[in-house]
């Protein structure tokens, strides 16, 4: 039995967004398009306050395909980083990006495939090369659990857009206040130019970051190549690349990245991306930032799949997150 | 200042849905889609249990356009009726149907055209007739709160399908153990549809349900003309029907609904819902059911929206509905 826990207040808004409107006015006796507007673009955002809360929240942002559930209920039923950092006094903001999950409403047009990839998914997120699992790794092995996994995925109701989705991240610290931001794979990239829109991000904690990474101008380093397709990181202006360099920032990756060409592509990619990573944490400390990239393994934590925060290790996995914050003096009353 | 929360637990889960399959076999290192497997058309369901909970928790289900939104924080950002009935010691359940929101994955594809209809919906759901509100509506009306207002769509992800929807709603039952189930507006037909499935449903609280009406065979009333189109009720075997009347069943509407032909057809939609629902409620008690019809404004409560329950008077929304639970003995600890 766990302890109960106690919340000061909770709820949810919608963050951020654009409003675009058809010219004419509208009629209501006979509706037609002219004079409509829609409200897209927004970030969902639910909340929990816990009593005696810290002072700096904690907003999370899932990974391509995810949504909040990334940091809920983990799929074999325990508790995930959500309400894990509720307990240890964090105040937690949960955000469904624009056009994904309940952010949904999207201001361009989309097209869902209800494409049949989940073994594709489970490859990519490293559980193992399907339908084996890896040796070792922290992921239940009943059919429940892996039947809740696959639901935790929903589809982009609209084009996948890093700088729309950095905006509503960016506006949700309006509402939280100055905090620490939490992000997972595509997520990444929306958190790195997200601190660049707004100095309210304290630090970032990124599990797997997967693209996006942006260099100065003049310091962007060359493509990568995988079996998965290539990795290229952006180039911004090195005075908004600066912001970066404000904040402390750890970046996580689990198990089974190969160090060399791998001719399975659901872990190949991932050989570039932390390479990727290491290029750019380098980058950011040359410029006098504080950036870390910490391969699991080789501190000896081993079997994370792309989403350790709620592998069953994921208490593990949350005390060195703590630690981190406790290091950095994020976690202040 | 409002107390504490006490929280037992909390958590998420993906509910029903079915697995679609195409045949072949599939090759990790050249993906394609022989051999691989969608999850979808399951709902999404959040859940809070309070300490010390009553017996019979309370799933609530959204409407058309809506998702679990519906019940958390009002647009103008007072509590919902999730926080509202936690407060009130009810476990609470709050869904994302099939092909809405977080449970966005639909096993049949999907076209989303970014439609421009905020005024529309504005009208519809009878906050006035745009850009005007109705006098005394129980509606903030400064900017921000329409602006969250009508963030708090979302579309579908794939085509609404009653029997998916009424599947996934029975499903959550299966988890949350027997409860009285909360629908609103489309939400409705499914919640109908829901009990027919699952004996687990011990009541059902419906505010503005707008269509899928179920009638038994053989008594099935004419299609009712209105300004909106026509509204066709259901026909159902009589023994599914029975069901029906084995529950108490309350049925709120607000106000704004005319008594006569009206020829804006936001609010002339509604005269046909409400008299539709009367016949339903007449038939279900004449086969020894217990289904009551509430048109607020007759019993003195005025200015509700077609969202009674984020209405500025809800909590004397939520007071009715308390009281109707205990007067059925559905409120024990």
């Amino acid at each position: 039995m766990t302890e109960p826990l106690m919340i000061a207040n909770q709820g949810s808004f919608a963050a951020g967004g654009l409003v675009v409107r058809t010219p004419g006015t509208y009629d209501p006796a006979a509706p037609g398009p002219e004079g409509q507007t829609l409200h897209g673009d927004h970030a969902y955002v639910s909340y929990q306050i816990p009593v005696d809360a810290r002072r700096l929240p904690i907003v999370m942002l899932h990974g391509h395909l995810q949504f909040a559930k990334t940091y809920e209920t983990t799929p074999d039923g325990r508790e995930g980083f959500n309400t894990l950092f509720l307990r240890r006094g964090f105040g937690v903001y949960l955000m469904d990006q624009p056009r994904r999950g309940r952010g949904g409403q999207s201001t361009v047009p989309g097209n869902l495939p209800a494409a049949r990839e989940d073994q594709f998914w489970f490859n990519t997120f490293r559980v193992g090369i399907w339908p084996e699992y890896f040796e070792g790794v922290q992921f239940a092995r009943d059919a429940a659990t892996l039947n809740q996994y696959f639901r935790q995925s929903t589809p982009n109701t609209g084009s996948f857009d890093l700088y729309v989705s950095a905006d509503a991240t960016a506006a949700v610290f309006d509402t939280s206040g100055p905090g620490i931001l939490v992000t997972h794979s595509q997520g990444g990239g929306v958190g790195w130019h997200a601190r660049m829109k707004t100095e309210r991000i304290r630090a970032i904690v990124s599990y797997e970051p997967g693209s996006n990474f942006p260099f100065p101008e003049g310091e962007v380093p060359e493509t990568l190549p995988s079996a998965a397709g290539p990795l290229e990181p952006l180039s911004v202006p090195v005075e908004e690349f600066r912001k970066l360099t404000e904040i402390p920032i750890i970046i996580y990756y689990g198990d089974y990245i190969p160090e060399k060409w791998c001719t399975n592509p659901g872990q190949d990619q991932w050989r570039v991306r932390i390479d990727m990573a290491r290029t750019w944490a380098e980058t950011v400390n040359r410029h006098g930032g504080d950036a870390t990239v910490v391969h699991l393994p080789s501190i000896g934590v081993t079997g994370n799949t792309h989403f350790p925060f709620s592998d069953l290790n994921n208490i593990e996995i949350a005390d060195l997150m703590s630690e981190f914050l406790a290091s950095k003096g994020l976690d202040a009353r």
